[in-house]
């Protein structure tokens, strides 16, 4: 049994997850605790420069340079003050294993762009300032092997959750994921893709209508109507009805998306179009949940959007009566701290080089290790 | 005794070289021998995005992440090539240990700006592609304990060259930079720093006037004429008489010191220029030496700029007496490979965690372990 750390900071930039487990054991034999978990903002100062990074038309490389140190501080930060509070230095940690930011996810070729990714917050600073070996950068080698480079957590969902009973694990983020776990299944048959978006349009609206980060326990979709024509409008959108594995971000979903879709309907009250995207979340799930499986199934929801009970209240009305819906914490784990937590079981498996990607999940060829070690 | 590869391709984009060794031990006990060596150019599509990225004033993030991908399978492209013509699969080297190509260094705290390096060609598809570990990135851990991040080839230097007499190693790439190897002294009495330009200034006059990648052979440097005056007053900027530790690059002589050269100069004639530029590094040189030691000393030259006659004549002219002018040939030791070679010692010390930065050459407050490992 070792300490560890997990550090996901998600492309809604709602802030930098830590969790702190204790982890024994790889494959079936691996055990989690979570110890303790905290979420902190960024510095404003990065936030600023990360929106801009991942907004404006173009960057220095000046900048994209700087931000990879910049973040490296940020998370250090985060991970020394939780130590710090369960009485640790940074020090006794086996590992810390950090995902980073996001700043570009291209799965599929583009024009002339061939597939690529782009994590930062760098390994070597991060090693340094915290004095421990660092896993990153789990994306990169499932993507050189034909693989979207995402989703990640599968592997990690499927040790945490396989069991007696079919289970769908739905991750609601700035974008939507959803991992589909079968009884008596093998990692081989984990099924797993983006759904669409998960609070990224939201977000987006209360922060252009109302300076806030997000819809704080849904008041404002409660607030507002949906208007089925636009939600249906919206799911028409080829993503929803392309076959998995798919991976989607915010190239589809960010900025651009919401500013059309404001610009389109100036004439709609702002919680309506913010009831009306909480739909668009919740029915996006529950449709693609639909279309796996009719058998009995649990469907457990987590990240942010299972702290916003208007879409909660969505998914249980618009969900097949075959599916029993839970949140996270329903099984006595955090939501917040679950991909936290899943970015310490991946390293854990990096560190003995054992394949941690799931190929039936990212359409990858074959099973790679993802994650790199850099030591102190 | 195993097999491994360095890549390295520096600042003048010239090209990605390879180096095939054989390789056994650390630190006293650490032999080397060169196998093969290969310099191979960057695809002309690769080479116009570099250009663009290095020069344009922004980029897009999809630029730099694509980028990333790309120079990835440049460099496997490369290995591969080194690996077949020597009867080898690339799955039975021991490891590859990879530089990156250099987007960007700022050593020092600029404006808003903290000290950063940037380097390009993903670990994570370079070891999928290879089916072999990849250590790369060097320079991070460095900085982030208040070092340069440069040089790094002082530590492989040292193990390769120190002796029974003094020796400066002054390597002319892109950037020149020398490393002094004390008779008798440990890695903590070296000193090394980028000496000013190497071949950049020159190379970037030889594109302008005559859409040449290099001076070669000299040519132009031999049919023009050195103007004093000139060279004294490029010898007067701040960075030559800048205390060592100190590194240099492009944002210094690059492509903006050129343009100003060009510019206050377009009454002089184009090889003049390159004569005055190719006297500029040889000068900054060999006043750097002369400032160093009046004991008997070996200076042995290596890098693209040993391979121009014109270059070498004007070391030997304005070097003081104590010196005995090499190249990196005379020794025995392929000039070109150096870097290459260099990069193979120190992924040798990353994979047994042992510090292989040189703190008296960068300014490291301590030793730290250079590099990250990445596994197939």
């Amino acid at each position: 049994m070792v300490l560890a750390v997990g550090i996901m900071s998600g492309t809604s930039l709602d802030g930098i997850d830590t969790a702190l487990v204790e982890i024994t054991g790889v494959l079936e034999k691996t055990r989690v605790k979570l110890v303790d978990f905290a979420t902190k903002p960024y510095p404003k100062e990065i936030l600023n420069q990360l929106h801009h990074a991942l907004e404006a038309e173009s960057v220095t490389v000046q900048q994209v340079s700087s931000l990879n140190f910049q973040l490296a501080l940020s998370y250090a930060a985060v991970v020394k003050e939780l130590c710090e509070q369960n009485q640790l230095t940074t020090g006794e940690l086996a590992y810390v294993a950090s995902h980073g930011q996001t700043l570009f996810h291209q799965p599929e070729t583009l024009g002339d762009f061939p597939p690529s990714t782009l994590q930062l917050g760098d390994a070597g600073v991060l090693a340094q300032l915290l004095q421990c070996t660092v896993v990153s950068n789990f994306r990169e080698a499932d993507m050189a092997v034909g693989g979207q480079g995402a989703p990640i957590v599968p592997f990690a969902d499927f040790y945490c959750y396989q069991g007696n009973k079919d289970r769908i694990l739905q991750n609601i983020g700035g974008i939507g994921n959803l991992t589909w776990i079968k009884k008596g299944g093998s990692p081989a048959d984990v099924v797993a893709f983006d759904t669409g978006p998960g609070n990224m349009v939201i977000n987006e609206l209360t922060r252009h209508f109302y300076d806030e980060a997000y819809d704080h326990d849904g008041k404002h979709a409660a607030n507002g109507q949906v208007l089925p024509e636009l939600v249906n409008h919206w799911l028409s959108l080829p993503y929803f009805a392309q076959p998995y594995p798919k991976t989607t971000g915010r190239e589809l979903f960010g900025k651009t998306f919401v500013a059309k879709i404001i610009g389109e309907n100036f004439e709609i009250a702002p919680d309506d179009l913010i009831a009306s995207a909480t739909m668009l979340t919740a029915k996006s799930i529950t449709q693609a949940c639909a279309q796996l499986t009719t058998e009995p199934c649990e469907l457990i929801i987590a990240g942010g959007g299972a702290y916003n009970p208007v879409m909660m209240a969505m998914i249980r009305q618009t969900v097949d009566a075959n599916f029993i819906v839970k949140t996270q914490e329903d099984l006595g784990f955090s939501s917040d701290a679950k991909e936290a937590i899943a970015m310490v079981i991946l390293a854990q498996h990096t560190l003995q080089k054992i394949p941690n990607n799931v190929p039936s999940a990212t359409g990858a060829r074959k099973p790679v290790v993802l994650g790199r070690v850099t030591w102190a």
